[in-house]
């Protein structure tokens, strides 16, 4: 190791989600030294988003010693463009409709660097960096959440493709004929199956489909969650796991792909359906095995995220903030 | 530029087919210097196989001035580990059962460095360096001949995956139930359906499906081939034209997917069944557009390879010679 000492030793991590915005002062080791959130949607506009979160920023700031400490900024985001530094037509974000320069306006508000990239390959440069990826240079994370989103890392770089939108694995069709309808307006995404909306969605169908007796039933089909159904298998619930084998299924077939495309040493999932370990770890391995070509047979590991839930956005955007002229 | 005269203008291309293997002498331009073939199948053991091989090169060698004159050598072969520099398990070669260091033999036998890769990605970088790709850094090269293939290229770099066969474009699976059994041990890969095999077995399938009057009904149908259908198809044969619509509708479902990976610039297209034309472009880039995720649309070019198909896999392989110490 060749590290002069940093002048510099802090970054700014935003996990910028639907609902909260998370920020955090990360050093170098991907320790959290400070901590402060603003809500994401309560603003008619992005100037007032940003207004508001530089006010927030600026107490946690301090306690590091000031904005002098602060080398940079990363920000995780959906939508977000990375060759650009925009959020590109967030649907789900009130105040991100159209295009917006949401590195731009930070870099100004701060006057330090300010990259971003979306939510999945923040998480997977936060695997590289601090998670289950230390070491890997070949690898797919996929994030298992409201959507399925993914970060595909290939010798070493995250795929960004030629406009930075490369890594949608969620929107891989699976069901070619007959497939359920997906947010992005087209239908059969793997999304629509494997999101933690569309576990809920298949124990909907399998429930309606038959009679088999399930403790879901007690519970309004229009509310069960992924949670629901992971609670309810825990307990040995036969059409709870009969759910997860039908999502790890697709997953698997799904990973027999990508492996065709860019042959990782490991597929590392992430986020709330992670939490059914095995229920849906099993089933995944399984089908991988069963569907990927025959030579590439039991070269990937499949892996479950180390980094704590709530922490491993921040980190991860603040692995992007590191990016930034990594040798400055 | 900053070219310093080189000392080594040339390098030794190596297109190794199931048939023929054909060498050319390829300067930095891409201009073939001289030719020379051996039958690839008519040896025993690799050791034979190369002792042939070199006996014919040596003549084209002296006919440039000699081995001084040559930086190094670039094969393309099929089941080629790029990063071993190894043949292993070629179903199609009789003597490359197993696993054959071929580059090593050819480096010994020389006394110049060798590198090789397989057919598909030595038709990407020579695209990239002497085709339609120039100055392109992300796209996908498929190849549409006996079986398909692809190289795929991403921020100026072929993607090799951890083991070296990332790209197996043919074998994601396109038909999940009752799907086409396919070479690789597998049912319903895309290589089932669009190499020219696959279009010819598309041709009995619709010809016994119905009573449509077509001239290829005149032919033996196990001997139709898809250059019989693309014959027909240009005289107007309306079955010889859904034949290549059902085959362009599947590859441009299976871009569309491949966009939601890498999200590259450009698709190009190499191989027998692209002589179709817009027969089979057409269909692929409709499919395509109604296919792929909605703010992808409109933003990847259809190209069909620039390079003349007899000298286009040994410019190919000659590029990847180039590629060893190119600073050298």
């Amino acid at each position: 190791m060749n590290e002069r000492p940093a002048i510099k030793p802090y970054v700014i991590g935003l996990d910028l989600g639907g609902t909260n915005s998370v920020f955090g002062i990360v050093d170098s080791r991907g320790e959290i030294k400070a901590t402060t959130a603003i809500k994401t949607q309560g603003f008619d506009n992005v100037e007032d988003y940003v207004a508001a979160a530089v006010e927030a920023l600026q107490i946690i700031i301090d306690q590091v010693g000031g904005i002098g400490y602060i080398k940079s900024m990363g920000i995780g985001a959906p939508n977000a463009n990375y060759y650009k530094g925009t959020i590109e037509h967030a649907p789900n974000i009130v105040w991100g409709k159209g295009i917006v320069p949401l590195a731009d306006m930070f870099s100004k508000a701060l006057g330090i660097p300010v990259a971003m990239t979306n939510d999945a390959n923040a998480a997977a440069i936060g695997e590289m960096a601090y998670g289950v990826a230390r070491g890997l240079k070949n690898f797919i994370v996929i994030t298992l959440g409201t959507g399925v989103g993914s970060g595909i890392v290939v010798n070493g770089q995250l795929l960004y493709g030629h406009d930075g939108f490369a890594g949608e694995l969620g929107h891989v069709t699976m069901v070619r004929e007959g497939g359920r309808q997906c947010g992005c307006g087209r239908t059969g995404c793997l999304e629509t199956y494997c999101s933690a909306t569309g576990v809920a969605r298949t124990a909907r169908e399998i429930l309606s489909k038959s009679d088999k007796p399930s403790s879901l039933r007690e519970l309004d089909p229009e509310k069960i969650t992924s949670l629901d159904v992971s609670i309810a298998a825990e307990k040995g619930d036969e059409v709870a796991n009969e759910i997860f084998r039908f999502t790890g299924k697709m997953l698997g077939e799904a990973c027999a792909d990508f492996a065709a495309f860019s042959s990782p040493e490991a597929f590392i999932f992430f986020g709330g359906l992670v939490k059914a370990g095995e229920l849906i770890m099993k089933p995944i391995r399984e089908a991988y095995d069963a569907h990927v070509l025959n030579f590439m047979k039991g070269k990937a590991q499949f892996l479950v995220s180390g980094l704590d839930g709530s922490s491993a956005a921040v980190l991860g955007a603040s692995a992007i903030g590191w990016d930034i002229n990594p040798n400055e």
